[in-house]
């Protein structure tokens, strides 16, 4: 069984196709949560409101830390996307996290982000452009079955 | 003796500010090379030219990396700043590294970056707006003394 | 699945709160044995008896130890409940020796000792009120649903 | 070179004391910033106000804890000292803390506090009534003399 | 469930005493290899004989470590019994190896070994006098039961 | 349940005899690709082609690696295999990283490489030479039976 | 510089003549309190007086563990001497807590125990039966010299 | 100051040529006993004869491994050196070792080892072809400055 965390970007729909993409193979995924709005917001709905944004922010970005610590250290490979937009500052920090755990790190960005990510890419053991290689990546690291060969 | 690393933005004078600042105080400073285009160019400079950006790039920051990663792990304080312009995607890195190994965490930035900021923020031990605050806190650390009080 | 140790104050029913309020979700609950008069005499009932008061406490507390390590290092999350009564220093014992192994930390307490846990707090990434707001974060952290929201 | 970090009770002189019978040994001592007044102030006088006493203790508890971690981190031994007033959360707090990092852990308190020290005591080496008998502890660790005989 | 490794003597039914008492409890039992002859002679008899004592037994040793080192690793608790014979110097190593891993250990002994056996007592969480005494305390551990209350 | 990692050559039947011989016995077994075609061109294959042979071989030798470090990881024991040809520097340096992970080495190989493979026999818990000796060592270390002994 | 820490037996010359054996090569070195009544009384000499001489000697055996700890975990090379009385178990205990932090293991004992002390001897990286051997071993080692060669 | 270890190849200047052309540098080097007949014959020649080659060479081998485990944990970058002769396997489990702690590896080799070293080189941060590209790595790692740039 290998576990993949999938950490980084939320506005496209890349983890359903790696995960569709990995049927019938021993992948076990986690990630964080990808509603936008309780991800903001859950710091606040449940432990009280706060009149300043940044400990609003603060107390939602550390409950969610404890989902994102779980499923980095329990993982034994982290693909980090790197979407078009933001900053995704968080995602950086994920791939750093996991490089300092030694953890096996997959990169997923386009290749206008290629010369920004260098240092991000340099800690990776692979640099994906799709999630279709992503997919191929883990079914060759579990089975050793290249694409298109039988 | 504390070990300080001023990971982040190499455009503007805040390393210098910092280390002016504490001058005086038993702090030893390490960073990352601050010259771009040596930065850039270091792992083909060294080891032979690349005709792929790709490969000339990441021969470049495997070769930063070597430096990147002593100075982390010698740190006991990693002060990691983001500036206005660019990506940055290093220093995030560079703050979950660093947070992944349990060093103190100051993150240095202006307030217009709080919200995309805010899960390196809440790995942080402290988070400064100006390089004098970051002074204040190493002078604080080592001496339990507050500006302006005697 | 989730393994939270519940530890600290064992007169109130917050553990029962808890655990039931998690039904349903797939979460593996620990915690010390809070049967009072057991835990304090355990050591010299099975190892035998103490004249000194101070061995007699130390068979015991050595003893628990056995059980409460190995809850804090098979949890991913560490629950400490501050009381109204007593000292409870091996909560906050607890809740050191759980943030030292990078343990996600949930503190639960009432506003009054706020700035007598100013420490522990610091150290933890939630603060709850209530059971319930330790049930809604880990509902949270496990599924991504806030509390009122379908 | 022995390190020592004192950490605890900040009313009394007991840390003068134990530095003073220490003279002519090589031991190094770090402790907490021991002003109270800026203590609990240093967050918000270094990184700006806070309306909400929660969040100025916050700032205030993880600035300190940059110096406290690092003590506790280059020390060999951990002497942790409970008075006879208030809560001394972080007390215990650091005390847990330094045993799950495999300190040596010292532990100074009157025997009003010894059953409600009863965990924090059974995680220590060495349980010390008075600042002379944590001194006599530590030459007799560095030197192998024992108080009284030459 | 409670991993436990019993390590040191292996003439005596002091591990069958343990593990029948210890029926129906969640406990995985694991320890070395107590076939004498077997334990001895298993370098030679499959790696190839030696001439030299000194090989034949380095040989055997080093094989037989390979279960010890799992057993101990894997170990929450590490129960080692000092017998009436013989140096069981391996038990010792065993227990010292245990203690540097943080396993929480149990010393089994009679009291006529307790002085020569007070370093490694000292680094115990329990001493028991007899098997059963070992069994009260898994099952206190486990359960909060005490032997003799219902 | 024992995890066995099978490392190094990868030309001749040692895995299947392993395997097959260990039969009934609770082992695990992973390995590399032994696929050598895949194996050499799985980075191109998937993450697209490279002009220069350097980072054709690398791509594929960091998607290796991350089956490889996933396998010796996850090992209680790795099997390191030297054949007759070809340099095999992998194979020795799945044994080093394998030994300063604390993972139990057992080496493979022939009589003539005894010298040259010193240091990784050093490091080693046995040294076999035949996958016949592998599966009696295996079988000994989980049930204590030696070969023609019932 | 190479720290050596010297454990074990303490009843003969061993430790002068390596120390005055290495006199020259930069080496330091640390060991126990080798006064045995002052080792044996410590704990109650300084802390109070117990009448149960388990406790007396606990008092003592935990006071002592605070040197050797530091002594082991600061070491590069734990030398492990076993002289010809006693059980000598704190020996063998030293020398499994050295052995599971890595540290390279030098036993010291005469041909008479190396069947009792196989287990032992197969962690070491070196088996002496003579301080002389040690000397040489550690000369070795620091500059490459072998005895009675220029 | 960098600690740097040179591992691999002894027949050819290269380790001159690094210290060389290091000279104003902040660095130390460690390397092994470059005496290749000290280096076969220290463990017999201190310890005692050996019969059997294969336990002449482990005696010796172990006695090395003293050396070479300290330079490598003590080292910040491992220098790994591949020269054109014998299997060298030595040297590539020093990469590995190397490699599992964290170490910044740098391999160097001619280009006709390139395939051959794959995986060797995958888990470095920089692959030299001479001494003199390593000396402008350390350099450039140390100072930031380029060869042949003011």
């Amino acid at each position: 069984m290998l576990n993949v965390y999938l950490s980084g970007e939320i506005h496209t729909d890349w983890r359903d196709r790696i995960v569709a993409g990995c049927t019938g193979l021993e992948v076990s995924f986690l990630g964080p949560v990808t509603d936008h709005a309780a991800s903001d917001d859950c710091g606040v709905a449940i432990l009280g409101p706060e009149e300043n944004k940044v400990w609003h922010d603060r107390k939602g970005a550390q409950l969610n830390a404890i989902r994102t610590r779980k499923g980095i250290m329990d993982a034994d490979v982290v693909v980090v996307r790197f979407g078009e937009q933001y900053k995704q500052w968080n995602a950086a920090f994920d791939a750093g996290y996991a490089a300092a755990l030694g953890k096996s790190l997959i990169v997923l960005h386009g290749p206008e982000h290629a010369h920004a990510l260098k240092e991000v890419d340099a800690a990776a053991l692979a640099v994906a452009k799709t999630p279709e290689q992503v997919v191929d990546c883990l079914r060759y690291v579990l089975t050793g079955k290249l694409p298109g060969r039988s």
